[in-house]
């Protein structure tokens, strides 16, 4: 029996630990009724605070890098040796669930703690973060933690606002952090030999497939554009509807394409309209105006951008016969990222001695590990989440199932660690 | 040549003294730079002043009734004869135009002024009348002046609340009216004949068919709904296209339905979605619920109702196919109105001698004509209006449409008060 391997008793104490820990950490909110913890907030500063006590408690020393990300390293079998980095974040959306980033967090620090119980020195350091911004709930950034490691904080970050008007560098320093010095949290590129995050699915798959545990394949690319349709207002009653340029009928054609068009494209394509409004909006008025949001995902950047291609098309096509005219504004897009080949290797052998098989699949949401990804090999293993349900409080996971993560999580640390011996190579 | 018939340059004089007012009329108004007058507000009692002096100028006797609207009277050749009423509404919808309703009630005090100038008096009384609410801008529940003329306010009318929580009945205390006596605004059966009543056509056809006047022929029926889709709000990235219950994506598949259904049914029919909300409503989320209203008219009853049937089973089918619920409740039901077949040839008559043919057309819009139906014979004669435009600022009619529409409205209002012999009959 290798050092990580665990016990189901060790296993299911841990996964008591990490149920506890969750808890405990859901009542560092901003609100009390519903779970709110935003990057830079005195809940941010608790949660650290917590989590590096955790992280001394597993073995660790422990630091809180220049944009407040959470920091801990159990060293390897010999000093200064590269770092298996594990992670997720701590910071949370608005009316959140429990599990969503913590989770990742909590497994990490128990894999080290087995591994210092055990008095175990691995080739490599392992090293856990918990980081402080991956929501982008307050400044509308995304993955702030994870990028200021990168070091691919774009120029500008500094100067964006959160809802109340206060500057990203006023928050830093209010907490404590000096903005000028968010470069210090870069680390180069030598320092890391790969990365792997364990989160909650937040999708349906694994509950389907009956397994609380799957490899990941790629993280999705997306695509995010507000479009508009726009027509001509008129009366309900007086214009004829062989007369009509009813923008909010034109997007109606068009949704059931964006419907349509994914599933018969395959290749995991996901395509949504999760926000619609209309102008003027009244019972008795053909709208003038339909303003909607498109989002579409894959784990393929060409097929995703082919759907792109062939959706807009459609919607020119549509505005065309109608009369209308259509825009469209992509203010986001990410590339796809694929997880590590060797990685998901290792995860899948570690997920299958412990549940038998191990299932590979996409993730639809983003994760930290899109950042990491621009330097470091990545890999992520997903655990079940009751209805596929999050960024909600009814996000649920089972103690049972986090026993298994930690299994199998502890036992893939291991491995890497153990058998990564080349050098890490910037990707 | 009849006492009503007017020499082009008489119409002429007519139609630039009802743009003027028309004007003046727009600057009474709750905001200085949008036209916004409601029912029982100062700019109310300012319209009815000045539209009181208009008419006494014209030659009428002038009383505001106990709801509010301002009535005039022109004796007939016999003293108490019954009395044909010109009417139309003094309130407007917020941002208005300045035009509909207006035009009614100017081009009716015209045509007496007409009659009084040549001193003639005819078998039947002439009256006209400003009603003080038609909109329901301000209490959300319409025809308030026409339906107290004809005695149909429903119980607890006066316990309707304005946005700022003002009850009808209170308001009417404010203008300096008794509340108790709405019922005496009610008019006997026999005391009126007929109504007309002059609008702008509000919708596209007469500008389409290049002619000012039209005959209408019916005003729609309608039913308003407000409709309800609920799935499952989840994650726009982990939930794939297949396992979605996505609120929205049945309503856009209805609405298409919604759009493509009168046109086959025909019969004049048509059907809007104008207002459209889904929860949560963010770019990355699958909407869990869609709330949209529907709006349908028609000239006759059974068609409209029958494709009221139809449209909901098409719902219920939808949601039933996407496991779905659909929920439907009709807020609003007014059954189509018939115009008199003989006010019509009259009307139609007049329309001929002044444009060579007279185009007969529904009313897509309500009226205050509806309400008067229930107890007298009703005609309306339509005048175009620049691209189909109203309830916006931008609702426009040419004082040349005006002069040849006041022409026709007093050659039909002088040949409908002399050959109307018959006693009037309720319906």
């Amino acid at each position: 029996m290798n050092a990580a391997a665990m016990t189901p008793d060790q296993a299911r104490a841990a996964a008591e630990r990490v149920m506890a820990r969750c808890d405990e950490l859901a009542a560092l909110s901003e609100t009390p009724d519903a779970l709110t913890r935003v990057y830079l907030s005195p809940e941010h500063r608790r949660a650290n605070a917590l989590t590096g006590d955790w992280m001394r408690e597993a073995g660790m020393s422990v630091h809180q890098d220049s944009v407040g990300n959470i920091c801990g390293r159990y060293e390897g079998a010999t000093p200064d040796a590269p770092a298996l980095l594990l992670g997720s974040h701590l910071d949370t959306v608005r009316d959140a669930g429990r599990y969503d980033g913590m989770l990742g967090v909590l497994t990490a620090i128990e894999t080290v703690r087995h591994l210092h119980r055990q008095n175990a020195r691995l080739p490599l350091a392992i090293e856990v973060v918990g980081f402080g911004d991956e929501e982008g709930t307050r400044f509308g950034i995304t993955l702030l933690g994870s990028r200021a490691i990168a070091g691919t904080w774009p120029e500008g970050w500094l100067d964006q606002k959160d809802g109340q008007g206060i500057h990203l560098a006023g928050a830093m320093s209010e907490f404590g952090l000096d903005p000028q010095r968010v470069a210090d949290a870069a680390r180069p590129a030598g320092d890391i030999a790969a990365y792997l995050e364990l989160h909650i699915e937040q999708g349906p798959c694994l509950e389907q497939a009956d397994l609380a545990l799957g490899v990941v394949t790629a993280i999705n690319g997306a695509r995010r554009l507000n479009c508009t349709f726009t027509g001509q207002a008129g009366h309900a009653g007086t214009v004829p509807m062989s007369h009509r340029r009813d923008a909010l009928a034109g997007a109606a054609e068009w949704m059931t394409e964006i419907e349509r068009t994914p599933r018969h494209a395959g290749s995991d394509l996901v395509a949504t309209v999760g926000s619609l409004q209309c102008k003027p909006g009244a019972v008795n008025v053909i709208p003038g105006q339909a303003r909607l949001t498109l989002d579409i995902r894959g784990p393929q950047e060409q097929p995703l951008e082919a759907l792109l291609d062939d959706l807009l098309a459609r919607a020119h096509a549509i505005a065309e016969r109608r009369d209308l005219t259509f825009d469209a504004d992509e203010f986001y897009r990410i590339a796809a990222t694929a997880c590590d080949a060797g990685l998901q290797q290792q995860l899948a052998s570690a997920v299958t001695a412990v549940q038998g098989s191990a299932p590979h699949l996409p993730s639809g949401a983003g994760h930290d590990a899109i950042a990491m990804a621009e330097h470091w090999p990545v890999g992520m293993l997903f655990v079940r989440c009751k209805g596929g349900i999050s960024h909600h409080p009814a996000e649920s996971a089972t103690t049972d199932d986090v026993a298994q993560a930690i299994q199998a999580y502890a036992r893939a640390v291991a491995n890497v660690a153990t058998q990564t011996s080349r050098p890490p190579q910037p990707l």
